[in-house]
């Protein structure tokens, strides 16, 4: 049915919704990228000189920062110069026109800025304003700076992550970051909806020590109600067996088998039905408690036979179960590739490169074209378009090239307020 | 601003939005537990005998399980008998007045019983109908099962997660679900807003695998941009030096200095000039090059004093930073609580227990109570009140005990399609 292309709309389900983006570097880029993917004009305002930090993360194709292209993929980019009364002249004007406001600066930043939350309430009611930070714009910890490290240490989610009796480890993507970039994207478009009846704009207050508990599956309950403090599990399930990974005669792989159907299916699977009738595996509560025997007996199994073999056996058999995937192999992949999860992207220089698309697939909307590239924004690429559009004199506005002289000058790296922005966040 | 609850309203942007819940576990009913938060009614269609089988899960409180508490809480409980002609016109008549139906079993479980998609959008155009399944509703695996552990290892996450030379790692929370459950509420709240324009529904078709793929951040690229495959930094981030954790006289502790300009504050605000002024550390590339000997360097003087004495400096420098915190530490937490992020859920037997809220904070609605109890529903709790709502026959329905009795015997284990799905799933 999604593969089925006819009678799809282009575009996607937010087509006619305007996002003015001030943030950088991750959890508000990709909050907008989400945006964009569903058919959202995302409009990427960054500070004169250098734009978006991540323009200078590697790696690079042709001195294009990939890091950047991914999360900024089919947005414009116009560079604002807030000192300047004719940038902010033009910032009022795209105000007026677009839906959403997207920032993750420090709290105080937009406000110092003139474009705090309180402010455009009054003058652009319609707006949904939408700020990602690191701990929300309010509590005692709202001032502190709050990375994707520090939010998954402190969030308790390191806690959680690697092997007993060692030293906690990071999740291997920015959970923290993408988080509260997920739930932001859910409070825009709930307030968009809600827009709908009201004609009223909201504010959105999105902080990531936030979204890390809320993620948190039950750690918070079990603790409250056991007593006992949950901690790392290495690569398994703290209340299932079997249900981690195994060792084959090639490669370790996973057997999820979260129930006692399940548990029979996979001994008959893997031809060892003696499991079955053990009375120390009866349960899953007998599983988890005896665990260490029940591992190193299916290990004895499985390490005689490479992993496929036992997909083969374990799928035929309606079991869960899978590789440990490494990256490379994700490229290749029948099931990402038959769902369009692996999209292209270039920047100036025309040199796609492969990064993952949108997991959200409607009916109504085509995919994202798989064979062409989406294309990311040279820094201030979008200018004399925008300008076309919303400003009446901007024909005068662009064709001077004095003005534009002029512009930079007034620009220089003590007077822009977007350095202070920069030292701030 | 969060905190200021005058003016605001109760309920959510999503009041007046009925959701029909088929799902159970975790990626469903965390998805309608968002959807629910925001303010939707969510009516839990569960299975006859034993309902949803986290009912089963522990932790218990009175036997009652908290693990089906903490992502049930504020729904409604209905036990549909699919079997049942009554119980079919039951379900019709919920369809005609819900918004959204979610369901995660297995693709063509829902056509089988005959709600599938393909039906219900030719009989219930309105309706936005949410699939979440381990590979998605199209492709070659489409029909395999998949848990949150397949998904994580054949995702890639695990291989980017744990220490370096050791085995991967699993999340430490179930990543794959919750993922694919806030995907499939961004599919959901953008079809409902697109339906505010054309007033149709639309099918969202959300696979957990793809959604990890989503979720890596930049490693796809990574890879095809270097051709090295990325592997597991162990508590590091792998570009970004210093980034990681730190010991302390009491215990390690995270600093998270990721440009030059924090590197600096950083060397000041531990008073090691010196680290400031060495060539080896004078940009992030070299950092992150000389990491090895940067660690040793800092730990040699963090090992001195517990880390309060350095989070107070460094937060003092704007130098981002934190503690790792374990579970028990966050139910005090000073910012969570002021951000009403631990709240209170309870059963029948009025003993509440501690979970995380909604980290989506609206200017526009009341946050929820953190002093009373979210209560989660009893099995098939909210029967009779649907059905005085929806049936017009709803007194006769529900005042004879012949008839529920005849309605009991109806549905024996083996006629019961439900059960056919318990073994399907």
């Amino acid at each position: 049915m999604i593969n089925s292309e006819n009678n799809k709309l282009e575009g996607g389900p937010l087509s006619g919704i305007t996002v003015l983006d001030f943030s950088r570097v991750l959890a508000g880029p990709y909050c907008t990228m989400v945006l964009a993917d569903l058919g959202a004009r995302v409009i990427k305002v960054e500070k004169f000189g250098t734009g978006d930090d991540t323009r200078a993360f590697p790696p690079f194709i042709s001195s294009e920062s990939a890091y950047f292209m991914c999360f900024n993929r089919g947005k414009e980019s116009i560079v604002l110069d807030i000192k300047s009364p004719r940038d902010r002249e033009l910032l009022e004007r795209l105000l007026n026109t677009s839906d959403v406001l997207v920032e993750n600066f420090r709290p105080g930043v937009m406000d110092r800025l003139g474009y705090g939350p309180d402010r455009l309430a009054k003058t652009h009611p319609h707006l949904i304003y939408t700020s990602i930070s690191g701990f929300g714009h309010s509590g005692p910890m709202s001032e502190l700076p709050g990375y994707d490290m520090v939010v998954q240490a402190m969030g308790g989610v390191m806690s959680l992550t690697g092997w007993p009796g060692e030293r906690p480890a990071r999740v291997g993507t920015s959970f923290g970051d993408l988080g509260a970039a997920l739930f932001g994207v859910i409070g825009i478009l709930s307030a968009l909806y809600k827009r709908t009846q009201n004609a009223q704009g909201d504010r959105v207050d999105i902080g990531m020590l936030d979204c890390q508990a809320a993620l948190l599956e039950t750690a918070i309950a079990r603790f409250d109600v056991e007593g006992k403090i949950p901690t790392s599990t290495g690569d398994c399930h703290p209340s299932l067996a079997p249900f981690e990974t195994f060792e084959a005669a090639d490669e370790r792989f996973v057997i999820a088998a979260g129930n006692d159907q399940l548990f029979l299916l996979m001994a008959d699977a893997i031809n060892a039905p003696e499991l079955a009738l053990n009375p120390i595996y009866s349960t899953n509560d007998l599983r988890v408690r005896n665990r260490p025997k029940l591992v190193a007996d299916i290990d004895l199994i499985t390490k005689s036979k490479p992993v496929q073999h036992w997909l083969d056996c374990l799928n035929d058999a309606g079991v869960p179960c899978g590789p440990i995937n490494s990256i490379d192999r994700l490229l290749e992949h029948p099931q990402l590739l038959s769902r369009n999860m692996i999209i292209k992207v270039e920047g100036q220089s025309n040199k796609p490169f492969r990064t993952a698309g949108n997991p959200i697939k409607m009916n109504a909307y085509q995919d994202i074209d798989t064979t062409t590239s989406t294309k990311a924004p040279a820094l201030n690429q979008h200018r004399e378009a925008i300008l076309a559009e919303v400003m009446a004199d901007a024909e005068a506005y662009i064709s001077s090239p004095k003005e534009t002289v002029e512009l930079e000058n007034d620009t220089t790296r003590e007077a822009n307020p977007w350095m202070e922005i920069k030292t701030a966040v």
